[in-house]
């Protein structure tokens, strides 16, 4: 797949917000990647615009069936000079996996990282340059034919929109341990549905529970696996580790859990540090006796928002395990302090996961 | 939840395409219904405008999240006059229910069948007159905030489109039966999930799976439950009906089928005739032994696109069941045209399901 990219800029910029006080995902920058799909040119018109509303039709398919796929990644300002990716080929290939769970056509994933590329060298000063800080890039898929008819859509709109952001949590300490509530009577997918794809629909169905575990107290849902209510899948929107008596486990990719690009990051970065890292099945009563007996070490989440999240308190029947005394553990912070710092260049790459964006515009 | 509807209307009607050719959902009428929400004013604007694009955010919560629901209902123009709907309360009613699951705000139903009137009496010259056509109504919520934080929205859109359509079936013959392919890799739902709502991404799920039937060369697919991959939950987008040695059996409301309006229809039709209903969990399997018994007699899906839908020929792994000699049983046929009657006005309307339009003009 080969396109050009046209390029329309703005003549003036938006004012920037408050870098200080940057909500997730609120503010946008002056431009997007646009481009469309249909039955005869394929995917077409790849083009750079100034940041703007869409015009759809009320009968879009996205309106009424939900045919979308997303991802998430950030650029991030170097410490030492230039503006970096993280491992963007993994989100653009795992997007293409998602798309052929939806019926959704697929996308050259070089071309999207070029494209990405493009767009941020347009947007750079958009990027921010504070710790903590980065430009969140989200692109997404989304069905825009008008038809009512259950059915694969023939045209698509693809979209990459950036968004500068501060820490995904509210507080200002990114790892202040949060709270989580185990839920047992809603689920989060199954085996056979859709849940290792980034689709919209996962995300509409978790709104309830996570509100439950608010109402409740806890800032965050641990999901049960839906046919034995036991096995853990993941927290949120996070995949979850466990450190249990000096070796760490997380649950395997089992068809209904993300395959997390930070949760990858945190295997390979584990066992080049010399972890045992398991990845199977583990049951929330095995985490229970872990905790009785005294080995439950660490719970932690990973996600590109949060990077590592470490659990303090797992909220479970009558019951609350409160891990490492509510502290953030060694390995959280540990992995943390490599992931980020490799992610700003405060760290050396040693695993080789960023990408500087100024090879590509030479 | 009283609201002042304001009315803007088109100066001069669009052309209307060939009723004679009406795919389903493809052509939309002059007006549609609109009505905004947010916190401060929950939801406010309500009015009929001429049917346009919407704009929208690209951080619209919609497009990332799913967060949405929706409804399917017919107008028709009856024999006896006038035109008439088909138990449009209970359309509403079941929109609250998945909102609630959706983390939606509710909406007045009863506000909404005005509405709806409203809107049908602007476009009642769309309304098709000739038997086996009608006017599909489909109202629909989405989460409209411009926000990438994965929560519940603040900001929603709900509106009402119309759209004439012919049979839903490519075929002329309604009643031609069709054909199921039984998955059991692929689910459609599961308990603990979403499946008895009408929500986006129910939907986008089950396309890889239709397109898989269709490859195979059967029309349809039949679902199986997640757990035990043995129970029958629905056909395609139907409920899913079975006579078996003279009494009915359909799966029960489970949590992950939707209670559709045609089933419960159909289900006290059949009991006003005086039949057995079982609303039960049914096996594949048990489906299979009565094949084998000669006492299987009928299979049929209900759903308010195709109101019935006999059922042919089921392929189970590598058997095909062919059912009443693949032709439209007398069950079927008997409460296809008692229930089109009566939607119709061809049929007295024994059961009090249809609403005039008129009521409420006054």
């Amino acid at each position: 797949m080969e396109h050009d990219i046209t390029i329309k800029q703005v003549t003036t910029g938006k004012a920037k917000p408050d870098y200080n006080h940057l909500s997730f995902g609120k503010y946008f920058t002056d431009h997007m990647f646009v481009m469309d799909y249909n039955e005869e040119d394929g995917w077409f018109d790849a083009r750079i615009t100034p940041y703007e509303p869409l015009l759809m039709d009320p009968s879009s398919l996205m309106f009424h069936y939900g045919q979308s796929v997303f991802e998430g990644l950030k650029a991030y300002t170097s410490q030492k000079g230039g503006i970096q990716l993280f491992r963007p080929e993994k989100n653009f290939n795992r997007m293409n996996i998602s798309s052929d769970r939806m019926n959704i056509p697929e996308v050259d994933p070089d071309f999207l990282v070029d494209a990405l590329k493009q767009l941020l060298h347009i947007d750079r000063d958009w990027i921010p340059v504070e710790e903590r800080q980065s430009l969140y890039i989200r692109p997404f898929i989304i069905a825009t034919e008008p038809a009512l008819s259950v059915k694969p859509a023939s045209q698509y709109k693809l979209m990459i929109i950036l968004s500068p952001v501060g820490s995904y949590y509210a507080q200002s300490d990114q790892m202040s341990p949060v709270s989580i509530y185990v839920e047992d009577e809603y689920v989060r997918s199954v085996k056979g549905l859709v849940g290792f794809t980034k689709t919209a629909g996962n995300y509409a169905a978790s709104l309830k529970v996570q509100q439950k575990a608010e109402d409740l107290g806890y800032d965050q849902v641990l999901w049960l696996d839906a046919i034995e209510k036991k096995y853990i899948e993941e927290v949120g929107s996070m995949n979850i580790f466990f450190k249990i008596n000096g070796e760490i486990i997380t649950p395997a990719l089992n068809g209904s859990i993300l395959d997390g690009i930070t949760r990858d990051s945190v295997i390979e970065l584990l066992r080049y540090w010399g972890w045992n890292v398991h990845e199977r099945r583990i049951s929330i009563d095995e985490v229970k006796q872990a905790h009785t007996d005294g080995v439950l070490e660490e719970v932690f989440g990973t996600g590109t928002a949060a990077v590592i999240s470490p659990v303090g308190r797992l909220k479970w029947k009558d019951e609350e395990l409160v891990i490492n005394d509510n502290q953030t553990g060694p390995v959280s912070y540990d992995l943390y302090d490599t992931i980020t710092g490799i992610q700003t260049g405060a760290t050396d790459d040693i695993l080789g996961w960023t990408v500087p964006l100024q090879e590509q515009e030479t």
